[in-house]
């Protein structure tokens, strides 16, 4: 049953710029009621001032008590040990998330019904309450990763609060998450940081090493090199076997490009130029999908790990989950999940997933 | 002696966005006459049409007849070919130069007292003379490559022309040139094909393979992927040499940065951003260098390579030729060089370095 919204009670521990901003948009948007803890008392004071949260507990356990929904949102190197704490803190009707960059270490902190780990693509760069905004998440993929054991009610109310305060909630398993991020964000990052290391050596005999005003194309690739130390270094040692995959695999496909330029096969060069058009065509290319957005309704039985499935499903083949809801039968051995998905072609697609995962499912 | 700008007569081979705008330019702002040569009678004819030359020439040598400055702008995977057919056909008086963005190509080509390497780092991505602007050079740096036997009076008329359509004009050799447009061009376009095509190839199993809304890392490090093929294997390919040592540097760096995650070692990790921080600032930080222009006058001998000489020092040195003019003396058997620079301390550093090469110099 869909449960009045104006009262759900949300936990925001560590409240900077995420946390901060959960706490507003929370509040504002889903007029939820905000308990907040930061272990710096100034901080926690500031967001209090500056209305993220309701009120600022003394403590974890504090913030925890009574919570409905709440965010682990403290910088990646303390994540892990902060959700087993808020764990080990929280009620049993409690659903726990966190914002980290990476999600396969909290995946084994969070082995829990109560867990889904997420992680919201926004703000992650600067730092301090003081930047906290409502409309952080307007648009912005929210990444899940709800595990096998996961609560289908508790993951709905998750998915349905972020829904409401403007994010697009996306289903990923954390393998792939991390991965993903690996391929996305941190490469990225580390060549930004070599190729300017790798410039300044180049000039570096002459004074002053600064550049020419040379081409786009090394600013672009270089805005990011020496991004906020502190951040970047939990970052990447964070996620650093995905990177390390990452790397290798760059460094292949680097010697494979290496190969032709010796060679002199032109023709290798350019089909692969070609090549990259065509992906970076896809995977960044024209806008999301629109339409109306169309409802569908599945039925499907009472147990762990099932809304996680159909979620996981329709995340990996890019369907969005506009909204959802669950409706638990009488005697509660079963229930009706409704997904709302924006376009026929995606709800159509969702449909056969969601059937091919043998659940029966109808067009509302 | 200071040559009537209006009379200047300039030949443009190769009527694309380059040698359009360069014939624009010349002709708005150094009152020059243009010819305008172009293999393609339909690419010349609207070059004519446009006003980026006056007249427009049967052939490459008609095109040369009386030329006191050519420019050769073809695809670079002609140019060699073509500066070789220029040298021939152009007059004793004409300093010949072409806007390859390689250039140890044509050093070979052009081992001629009247020819000058150049390469101006402007709208090099894009192709058709209808995009030609009289203001594309606008505050571009445009290096230019003297050899050891390049004459001194045609250095300072190519100088000085572009100096006059409003760009920056940097001398370098050619070895330098080519190692840093390896690293600031050509590798960066080489890692935004590999980037696309890594995170397609992991999405691959998904559809559609749209990316979802990452941050803007990604977006930025590939927004040059899979460049105009054409343009860019002739790019690659002419620079392959500079460009495996740029791909077997940043294979080392990345092999470094991968044994520090591997092995956890964060503090590594750290410094190492800390230091691409600095080195971005140090390369792509504060302005150019301000205060007034300085006037410089060397007393030099009248030989080749003289004035090729002294604007490597300086330009080797980070110290911009804002302008310059070569007076000789009477007999001939030496000159006086006059160099405009902006700012005290790069005037001081100018003075101090034509002093070190043995050439009297003083401030006017």
């Amino acid at each position: 049953m869909r449960r009045g919204a104006r009262f759900l009670r949300v936990a925001v521990l560590g409240v900077g710029l995420i946390g901060g901003s959960i706490g507003l948009a929370a509040r504002r948007r889903a007029h939820a009621e905000v308990c907040g803890y930061d272990p710096d008392p100034e901080v926690l004071a500031r967001a209090l001032a500056l209305g993220a949260i309701d009120t600022a507990a003394a403590d974890l356990s504090a913030a925890l008590a009574g919570a409905q929904v709440a965010f682990v949102a403290t910088p990646v190197g303390a994540l892990a040990e902060t959700v087993r704490a808020a764990l080990a803190a929280a009620g049993t009707d409690c659903v726990l998330s966190d914002v980290g960059s990476t999600k396969r270490a909290v995946a084994d902190a969070g082995a829990d019904q109560r867990f889904v780990g997420g992680h919201p693509l926004a703000g992650a760069e600067t730092a301090g309450v003081e930047h906290a905004r409502e409309d952080l998440f307007d648009g912005a993929t929210w990444y899940l990763t709800p595990g096998p054991g996961t609560s289908g009610v508790l993951y709905e109310r998750l998915h349905r609060l972020l829904a409401s305060i403007g994010a697009r909630p996306t289903a990923i398993d954390p393998e792939t998450h991390d991965r993903l991020m690996a391929c996305v964000s941190h490469l990225p990052h580390v060549l930004a940081n070599l190729l300017v290391t790798q410039a300044a050596s180049l000039l570096g005999e002459a004074e002053p090493r600064r550049l020419p005003a040379v081409g786009p194309s090394f600013r672009d690739a270089t805005r990011v090199a020496g991004a906020n130390t502190a951040i970047w270094t939990d970052i990447y040692m964070s996620n650093r076997d995905a990177l390390i995959a990452g790397i290798d695999e760059l460094a292949a496909r680097l010697q494979e490009v290496r190969g032709w330029l010796l060679e002199g096969q032109a023709p290798a060069v350019a089909a692969w130029n070609d090549r990259a058009r065509a992906d970076r065509d896809a995977l960044l290319g024209s806008g999301l999908a629109g339409g109306a957005v169309i409802e569908l309704r599945a039925s499907v039985p009472n147990r762990p790990g099932v809304i996680a499935e159909i979620a996981l499903a329709l995340g990996h083949a890019g369907v969005n989950i506009v909204d959802m809801a669950l409706s638990p039968s009488e005697d509660n051995s079963q229930g009706v999940v409704a997904f709302w998905i924006r376009g026929d072609d995606h709800a159509e697609r969702a449909r056969g997933l969601i059937a091919g995962l043998g659940f029966p499912v109808v067009q509302a």
